[in-house]
């Protein structure tokens, strides 16, 4: 099993932590997404994921799946131990639509091919970006925040005392968030599900920063 | 079982088609997202969705769910019957890595919340703003078309010869991109299977135009 990942995509992270807290081992391939015009342009890296998206899955069988939440879909189909989701219909759509609202409705605004068309087709300043960053990252984050502090079913975790598919979208989300300077001081249980995570190791080794690929932070 | 929607929403379009494929009754509630300052910004509403985006279901057993996908999930788990995905793990995350293109990859870039923020907060003109729609919507559907062209499991529908979940996130999509004049010319297999949807009561049933809150095309 192969992942083709970037170190600081957010949708690769999710996979990443997703894999750790499965056991699953797996080989990377780092498709840098700023080198060269973006390695996930080529027509060999196309072929694979059409859109030029990370992160892309190869299966043992060889094929080759797109979408980091259909991947993670994937994995619990095929890997259920330590399971992601929960067992009821209604908590699993509870926890998917924790996990949609980040992969739907913060990150798609939020990633690189977008940034660059707000400042390069349009012509818009970074400190225009940086609001439209943080306009979709807070407003997303705050609507997370009322899902889980006022629902029971919140625990230590997004969705009670283990981490699952909630987690691996709502972290990569936060460290995000730190590293544009967006203000979690509104998300108190956003904050202590974070510290909860980070005291995982599945979680740590999921890491941007402790990626094989991964560069210093001003690249 | 009752489904918050409005006509022409496309999240809301892909849980209509999914119940009627299925043969779920339910009864609608509608949200208008331009009257009033938009429904969905409600009190009321932001408690059941928090961040204010339609379809919203509300199960029999009185629970709220959001995000279309995660609904689609419920339904195809609790209404087995008339199934949405198929049977192996590398087959449904094709089918879900073709609905989630669409669902993160092309439409939260082009729905009202963006494009208002376009116009309005950063005044870019009518024009832009439809350049901006056809960008992300001609680069997805591509991208669409080529897992569907190169793929043989690809059949009369997006996977096989039975309507699924991509089909039910493909229609509504590409309603929108003729009502916004983007050529589906380069896109052939996405044409003809939107012409086998289009066959189907199911469909058609969902559409916007058939919806008790349609409105015409000029509102």
């Amino acid at each position: 099993m192969k992942l083709y990942t970037y170190f600081r995509s957010s949708a690769s992270y999710r996979v990443r932590i997703a894999l750790n807290l499965k056991g699953i081992q797996y080989d990377t391939e780092s498709v840098h997404l700023l080198k060269s015009g973006g390695q996930q342009n080529s027509v060999s890296y196309r072929a694979l994921s059409p859109l030029g998206l990370v992160p892309c899955l190869e299966t043992d069988a060889g094929g080759h799946l797109t979408q980091s939440l259909a991947i993670i879909e994937y994995l619990e189909e095929v890997y259920p131990d330590a399971p992601l989701l929960p067992v009821s219909p209604g908590d699993r759509a509870r926890v998917r639509g924790i996990a949609q609202t980040i992969s739907c409705d913060i990150h798609p605004l939020n990633n690189l091919r977008v940034l660059n068309f707000l400042t390069g087709k349009f012509g818009l300043s970074v400190e225009d970006k940086e609001g439209w960053y943080s306009h979709w990252l807070t407003e997303g984050l705050l609507a997370i925040e009322r899902m889980l502090i006022d629902d029971p079913r919140t625990g230590r975790f997004c969705h009670g005392n283990t981490p699952g598919l909630a987690d691996c979208c709502l972290i990569p989300q936060v460290f995000n968030a730190r590293r544009f300077n967006c203000s979690l001081e509104r998300m108190p249980t956003i904050q202590r599900i974070c510290l909860a995570c980070e005291e995982l190791i599945s979680f740590h080794a999921a890491s941007p920063v402790n990626q094989p690929d991964a560069e210093p932070e001003n690249n």
